[in-house]
C-alpha cells in the first residue's frame, strides 16, 4: 500500500470550500462534502463530558447506511452552547438537505473554533448555498475542504491511499485539522476519510475505532482534550456494489489505519507554536494501555516538551515523567535511549557524550524518545510536539 | 491561631545553611536541622516509580521517635542514580551522624535539583562540617536553611504558627522550596514542618498524611510529579514532656494544615516564570476525589493557564477542561464564575463584559476560577499559576 503525494480522489464524492464570514480572519470557514448515492459512515468522537453540539447531533445518528453530506465550519466549535446550539445545529442540516434533496438525518455537522459563542446562522446558510453551488469531483474541491476547516493550522494535513482489494481499486483520502486543543481521549481534532471501498457502516465503526485508537489516541500537543474531536469514515459505494468479503477487509483496515496515522503525525507535526516532532516508544509492557499510559506522560510533560525545545539531554525529566504515570515497575528495569543513544540503563546512568547528543536534538526530527521496561511484551508508539514561547504566546491573546 | 511574619523558632531545634559548592552558581546548596532531643518524625513522599535516594532512605526509617538530624541539598537531586546514590545517602547520613554522636538511622536526607548526576560527595561532607559548626537556634539559622533549600525559587518560603493547646505554647515552623516540576501526586516538593509540640511518630503520620492530602496535594505547576517529594514534620520534645493527648490533638492537626496550606500556596504564587496565582475551587460534587480530579484539570490545562496569562476570559476552555477530567456529570449542571462574574450557568452562555472581566484578570491576584456541579455536596479549593513565555525559556536551559 501505498501513501500518494497529491490527491486521489475516490469515486463518489463532490467537495467544495468558501468563506463564510464566520472567521474574523476573513479566510475559507466552510466546507462541503456531498456523497452522490447513500453512503455508509460512522464516527468516533470526543469522550469530554462539555461537548459541542455537531457532536452529539452526529453521535446520535451513525453509524448509518444512507448519508449524502457532510458540512464543516471552522471558527466557532458550536460547544458549551445550551439548546440553542442544539437548534442551529438542526437548522445546519435542514439547510444543507434542502439544497442536496435528503432529510437532515442524512447530513453529518463538525465544527472547530471558539467555544461558547453562538454560530452565525445567516452566515452558515449562505455559506451552504455558496459552496453547494460550487461542489466540485476535482482534487481542487477537496483541496479547498483541507483549508476551509483550519484553525491555528498552519499547512492542511491531507493523505491518500490507493490498493486493489477483492480485486478492485480502492482509493481512501483523508483530511483533517489540529494543531492545539489535542489531548487524546478518544479522537482528538476533526478528520475525514472518505472512500470508494464499499463497507457496511458496522464494519467501518469497527475498523474506525481500532484505527483511531493507534493513531489518533496516540496523539497529543497539550493534553487538553477538544470538546469537537470527530473522526467520520464515510464509504460512497455501500448501495451501489457488493460489499468488500469479510476476508479481505483486514487489508481495508490496514489502509484505515495508514491514513489515521498519516494525519496524526501531520498534526503533531503542526503543533502550535513547535519546533519539534516527537516520537514516544515503549516497550517492554504488560499490556498496551499501560505502554500508552507512560508515553502519554512523557509526551504531555511540560518538561520533557521544554526541555527537547531547548536541545537539552536532561532525561531525568523524561524517566521522571514515566514514573508518575500510575504503572507499576520497578525503577531497575527502566531504561532510556534518546535518538538511539543509551542515557540511562537498568535504572542507572549512562555516560554518554552530552553535546553530541544536544546537537542530534537540535536537528533532528523527529526527535525519538525510547522507553523500555521488562514487564511483558506490548508496546505504544506516542506523537507529540515541543512546547515552545510562542505556543504561550498563540494561546495567551486567542479570542480577545 | 494566627500566622506570624518572621521567624518563630520552635524550642529544641537548631538550623544553619552554607555554600558547599554543590550549585554551579555558587549559592547556598546544603542545609541542616539539628534536634537537641530524640525527635519524633513522620514523613510523606513522591508517589512517583523513579524516587530518588533520599525519598527511598526516609521513607525506609519512618515513622520515629529518636530523629536527630536532617541534611537537605540543593542542586542535585540524587535521583536516577542507581546503587551508588543509595550509598552517597548513606554516607552523608554518617557523616552528619558522626558530627552529631547518634547512629546514620537518626539522620534523614532530602535532596532537590537536577535528575541522574551521582552526589559531589566530597563537597557535600566539607558542607555538612561547616553548617554542623554553624548550627543556631537563632531565626537566622533557620532563614539560611530556607534560602539553602531553593532552586529556580525566586524566594524563601516559611510559615509559623503559634497557639496554646493543653495549656502550653506551641510553635510550628515550616520551611518549603519549590517552583516548578510541581505535580500533586503526595507531596510535591520539599517541606519541612518542626514543632515543640510534644506529639507522638504514629499521631505525626496521621495529621501530616491528612494535612498534606488538602494543602501540597491541591498544587500544581505544570503537572510533573518530582522523584524527590518530602514533607517532614519532626517534634523536638516528645522524648521529654508529655505528648498532647488525644482530644487535644485535632487543634494540633489545625496547625499543621495552616502552615501546609500556606506553603503550598507560596509554592504556586513563585510558580515558574508566572504572573498570576490561580485559585481554582470546585463545589458540589459526589466525593472530594472527583471534585479534585475537576479541579486538577482545569488547573494542568496549558490552554487554561495561558489564557489566564493573556487576561483573556476564554472560558470555553475552562469548561471543556472540567469535561475531560473523567467524572461524570451532565453539561447542563455546570456553572462557572471567573473573579466571581458568572459566564456559563447550568450548561449556556451568560452575557457577561468581557473587557471588565478582562481587566479584572489582568489586576487581581489571586485569579478565582468557580466551578459548580449539582451532583452533591462535596468540594476542593486546589492552587495553580498561570503558563508563560519566561516558563518555557527557563525549562529550555537548565541542564546544559
Amino acid at each position: 500500500m501505498d501513501e500518494i503525494k497529491g490527491i486521489l480522489v475516490p469515486r463518489g464524492f463532490r467537495a467544495s470550500g468558501v468563506k463564510a464570514g464566520i472567521k474574523p480572519s476573513g479566510g475559507d470557514d466552510l466546507a462541503f462534502l456531498l456523497a452522490e448515492n447513500p453512503s455508509a459512515a460512522a464516527g468516533t468522537f470526543t469522550t469530554n463530558r462539555v461537548c459541542a453540539a455537531p457532536v452529539k447531533w452526529c453521535r446520535g445518528l451513525l453509524p448509518r447506511e444512507d448519508i449524502r453530506g457532510v458540512v464543516i465550519n471552522s471558527g466557532n466549535a458550536n460547544a458549551a452552547t445550551g439548546e440553542l446550539g442544539m437548534e442551529n445545529v438542526r437548522k445546519t442540516a435542514e439547510r444543507a438537505a434542502s439544497r442536496i434533496g435528503c432529510a437532515p438525518e442524512q447530513v453529518l455537522i463538525a465544527s472547530t473554533g471558539v467555544i461558547g459563542h453562538q454560530l452565525p446562522m445567516e452566515k452558515i446558510e449562505r455559506g451552504i448555498d455558496d459552496a453547494f453551488a460550487r461542489l466540485s469531483t476535482e482534487s481542487e474541491g477537496f483541496e479547498a475542504v483541507s483549508r476551509a476547516i483550519m484553525t491555528t493550522d498552519t499547512r492542511p494535513k491531507i493523505s491518500c491511499h490507493r490498493e486493489t482489494i477483492d480485486g478492485r481499486e480502492v482509493t481512501l483520502l483523508g483530511i483533517a485539522k489540529g494543531a492545539a486543543m489535542i489531548g487524546p481521549r478518544m479522537a482528538t481534532m476533526l478528520g475525514f476519510l472518505l472512500t470508494d471501498a464499499p463497507i457496511s457502516a458496522c464494519d467501518i465503526r469497527g475498523l474506525l475505532a481500532d484505527a483511531v485508537d493507534l493513531s489518533f489516541n496516540c496523539l497529543s500537543v497539550e493534553g487538553h482534550a477538544s470538546t469537537n474531536d470527530t473522526v467520520l469514515l464515510i464509504s460512497s459505494t455501500v448501495s451501489t456494489e457488493p460489499v468488500i468479503p469479510p476476508g479481505e477487509l483486514a487489508s481495508f483496515g490496514l489502509m484505515v489505519r495508514a491514513a489515521c496515522e498519516s494525519l496524526a503525525r501531520q498534526i503533531a507535526d503542526d503543533g502550535e507554536g513547535s519546533t519539534h516532532f516527537i516520537t514516544v516508544e515503549v516497550e517492554g509492557c504488560r499490556t498496551v494501555t499501560e505502554a500508552r499510559a507512560i508515553a502519554r506522560c512523557v509526551a504531555e510533560s511540560a518538561l520533557v516538551k521544554t526541555a527537547i525545545h531547548g536541545a537539552d539531554p536532561n532525561w531525568g525529566r523524561i524517566v521522571s515523567a514515566a514514573g508518575y504515570a500510575g504503572v507499576p515497575f520497578q525503577e531497575g528495569e527502566l531504561s532510556l535511549a534518546i535518538n538511539g543513544v543509551p542515557v540511562y540503563a537498568n535504572g542507572s546512568p549512562v555516560h554518554f557524550d552530552d553535546l553530541a547528543l544536544s546537537e542530534s536534538i537540535r536537528h533532528r526530527r523527529p526527535v525519538d524518545l525510547h522507553l523500555t521496561l521488562q514487564s511483558g511484551r506490548e508496546s505504544c508508539r506516542f506523537w507529540t510536539c515541543d512546547l515552545t514561547a510562542d505556543y504561550v504566546r498563540l494561546n495567551a491573546d486567542y479570542t480577545t
